[in-house]
């Protein structure tokens, strides 16, 4: 499963596979994108990693964040637009896209919808065996999405079984 | 040059040639994308659809409107999705993206900024000798755009003569 945390300036991603009730690290890290570009050639250069991301990793679905814009509009509209591109690399890879709200995220990884961005980073280090926190704080969003994705997963299976 | 006035439901494209002082309407009207289907296939069809307007129409720039998401942040989001694979689809082909703002449309296109959408409409069908009102809003919008594209490259030229 991958993970997107999107922005213009920089997108985090987050590779997760899910056997069982076993989580396992693949990779994480980011997309940065040069600041003085243009919109449109930093849209194409993140829509060319995700496609290349998909590519190397082959996942069976992506997952990226609800989008609601409470906070800062300006940013939001530049998330809107790299989401937008990175769910086109997905849709055109045939693959499915989860769509998770932050609380949706924190009780996934935590168990609690109220958890700090600090402890869902502590939880993805634990769930993943990591040595650290991953960072930078984007691609531990990513992971943090990434994992969602897979215990949803198993939440349809479940229901399907 | 091909204006677009992007939304995930209906997306608005207008076409218009500039020779001189001369402006020519090409074609105009709407991409639309069914209404129950997932957000990254509505965007996947957005892309297809305005590679499509690209290569048929061979403009040498494309233009979208700014955005500042005043009003409506649900419809926002989507706006700022759709226009996202709409520059990507431009960046592509290889094409400049031009970006204005509603004040240097109406500015463009009526000579006052405060226009209304109606005077802005009417001075469409003026420009480029239309019959009527160009139909639907989001068409019209388009081809209002396509025409500050229009002046825009002229005062640039203008300016580098």
């Amino acid at each position: 499963m991958l993970g997107f945390d999107p922005g213009t300036a920089t997108t985090g991603f987050g590779v997760v596979e899910g056997k069982g009730n076993r989580l396992t690290h693949i990779a994480h890290g980011v997309i940065t994108t040069p600041a003085h570009a243009p919109f449109a050639s930093r849209l194409h250069a993140i829509h060319i990693e995700a496609g290349l991301l998909i590519t190397r990793y082959q996942p069976d679905a992506i997952a990226v964040e609800k989008l609601f814009f409470s906070r800062n509009v300006t940013t939001g509209i530049s998330v809107a637009q790299s989401r937008g591109v990175l769910a086109l690399a997905a849709e055109q890879a045939g693959l499915r896209i989860g769509e998770f709200s932050p609380l949706e995220v924190k009780n996934a990884v935590v168990g609690y919808g109220k958890a700090t961005k600090q402890q869902v980073q502590d939880m993805v280090k634990i769930l993943l065996n990591l040595d650290a926190r991953p960072r930078p704080d984007d691609a531990a969003d990513a992971l943090a999405i990434a994992i969602c994705l897979v215990q949803a997963g198993k939440v349809l299976r479940a229901l399907e079984d």
